[in-house]
């Protein structure tokens, strides 16, 4: 199979390697505007041989992967079906969906998809050919995608090692506002009230980990997010409202004394969160070993170290210095009631106090 | 001097350790309603001795702390205030002050208090002198507050290792709400959000570890958090309301198509951050690395180890499993440019892909 990738950066070089890795007999033709990149892509074998242009790229191919930025895809995919021949398929990378897929929705050798992979800033010097395993990869079909032609996708990438799901390209963008791009505004909401709030260039009084926690990808990189937030803007505005008004809701609570209400809408929500993040615990129930220790280099090998050597795996775990950064805690996740019980007694026995806490 | 412990709890417990630890010549006596816990107290050495009431406990002390659950601080603390002598200083652990000092405020001999340390389910067993070594703790005295007695409670607040600081009931109320009740509430949120969006039961589709993080709380320790929502309610509704009016700013920028506009309001955000944030980096600007590993025992240790090896402090740490379990990644963070470097460079030695994001 001739297979043609556009844009040769951590996905697009990772789709090649994956692609000449285990997809028998095929062959990957790079093309990339970025001629430096493009040479990188070679060098490092994600590509047989490369292009001067779109056209040239997908001339021949059977199966195009358009892997340019967000932005840019609507115009890398349009041209690529121009050049492309009645018999290609043709499908993409961009997070966002709908806009594409409404773009160029009515060629039916057009399917938009989405590996869920790789971290989005990092370069093809990343790339590998197992980035795709086990991930999840949506495709998008519409009513009028050749059967054939989604078929070619579906198995090159289930070959490259993802879990292909079809899904309607406007569900995917409601989903991906709802669990990815709200997240992400939230994070930027609460710095942003915390920051008006304390004065700007106010540091943060010590409070314990959760505003850490909640921000974590405040401000995460900027010329992707905003690209995100643009192209799904619909989507994530209604997030953003529906998450409002859930807002004015939890207030009137608050405001009318409303005690039980208020510790029922939280109590759900713990048990909410094990639903929904259930997927992630194949071993039973999330327990956090909370262990204080002092902040010294070493103390996170010494008790990750112990737990390997029995066989214990550790689902998360996070560090939490103390205000002096002298002392402080480290959060231990770990699967299943007897696997957690047994986690915290080797942390005792190396002679830290260890608190156990059902997630 | 003599000194009543009110309640001998994980908080309690570490007060009376600390004292005896670090206060010449004090003694301390506990009392709570749970003989069982009294008793554990005596065992483990946070009490020299123990009282069947809160009047026998504070008869003679020229120093209590209330250390009970939040909802039942105004009582307890009103009984030890009744009990107390004239000039005894009454302090409390409350992570919510205005409802206490208000009933409270007119007595001098009152100073509310809350010490930012502890995991708050634990129990006695946990107890440690050493808990409150650099942490911050509040301190409300009214107009009407003996200096005397503030200097005495400030006094020993400091020698049991703690920063205290000042700070109106109201104002630390609002900081409160602003900087850790509404991330919780923001966590909840987002959960009961994700819930119904997806249908009850359903599990989370794969998308990285954002709404991981980002509702690490949801839900946690329902018995006090309720409390707190409970006792802190207008607060927490100004911020709730606030960040809902915020939310709405942000849905019109997005339904206005105003990118410009949305890429500042998000990149503003990682550069507030960085700035709340600040205090954590003693070493400099913050850096994630991002390392692909297998998903088995053992990897965390193996690169945690190397890094401690080579004097490299973890500031923070993330484990983000893929969905085949058999692979995944590890985020690690390290302040400074050069430590960071370093610290690629190590992890990539030991065979792991690293990619490197200033945070």
């Amino acid at each position: 199979m001739r297979v043609a990738v556009l844009g040769v950066g951590l996905i697009g070089g990772s789709i090649g390697l994956a692609v000449r890795a285990r997809l028998e007999g095929a062959v990957v033709t790079g093309y990339d505007p970025d001629l430096e990149l493009l040479e990188r892509a070679v060098e490092l074998g994600a590509v047989d041989s490369t292009a001067g242009s779109v056209e040239g790229a997908v001339a021949e191919a059977e199966l195009v992967f358009c892997a340019a930025p967000v932005a840019a895809l609507p115009v890398v995919a349009r041209e690529a079906l121009e050049a492309a021949g009645e018999e290609a398929a043709v499908t993409d990378v961009g997070s966002v969906k709908a806009e594409t897929v409404e773009a160029l929705g009515d060629d039916p050798r057009f399917i938009g998809g989405h590996p869920v992979a790789g971290a989005e800033t990092a370069g093809v010097e990343h790339a590998r050919a197992d980035l795709f395993d086990g991930a999840r990869w949506y495709l998008t079909p519409t009513a009028r995608t050749g059967g054939l032609l989604y078929d070619r996708v579906q198995r090159a990438v289930s070959e490259m090692g993802a879990r292909p799901q079809a899904i309607d390209a406007g569900d995917h963008d409601q989903l991906m506002a709802l669990i990815s791009h709200l997240p992400h505004v939230l994070a930027d909401l609460l710095v942003a009230q915390a920051s008006q709030g304390l004065g700007d260039g106010e540091r943060l009084p010590e409070v314990g980990p959760s505003f850490r926690d909640a921000t974590r990808v405040a401000g995460a990189n900027p010329a992707i997010w905003a690209d995100i937030f643009a192209a799904n803007s619909e989507a994530v505005a209604d997030q953003v409202e529906a998450a409002a008004e859930r807002l004015g809701e939890v207030a009137a609570l608050l405001r009318a004394g409303d005690r039980e209400g208020i510790a029922a809408w939280h109590l759900r929500a713990s048990e909410q969160r094990r639903a929904l993040l259930e997927a992630d615990l194949a071993g039973g129930p999330l327990h956090e070993l909370r262990v204080a220790v002092p902040n010294r280099p070493g103390i996170v090998a010494e008790i990750a170290l112990e737990l390997g050597r029995a066989g214990v795996n550790i689902e998360d775990m996070g560090l939490y210095p103390a205000a002096d950064m002298r002392s402080g805690a480290v959060s231990l996740y770990v699967a299943g009631d007897e696997e957690a019980e047994r986690a915290a007694d080797l942390v005792r026995k190396l002679g830290h106090d260890v608190t156990t806490v059902e997630r």
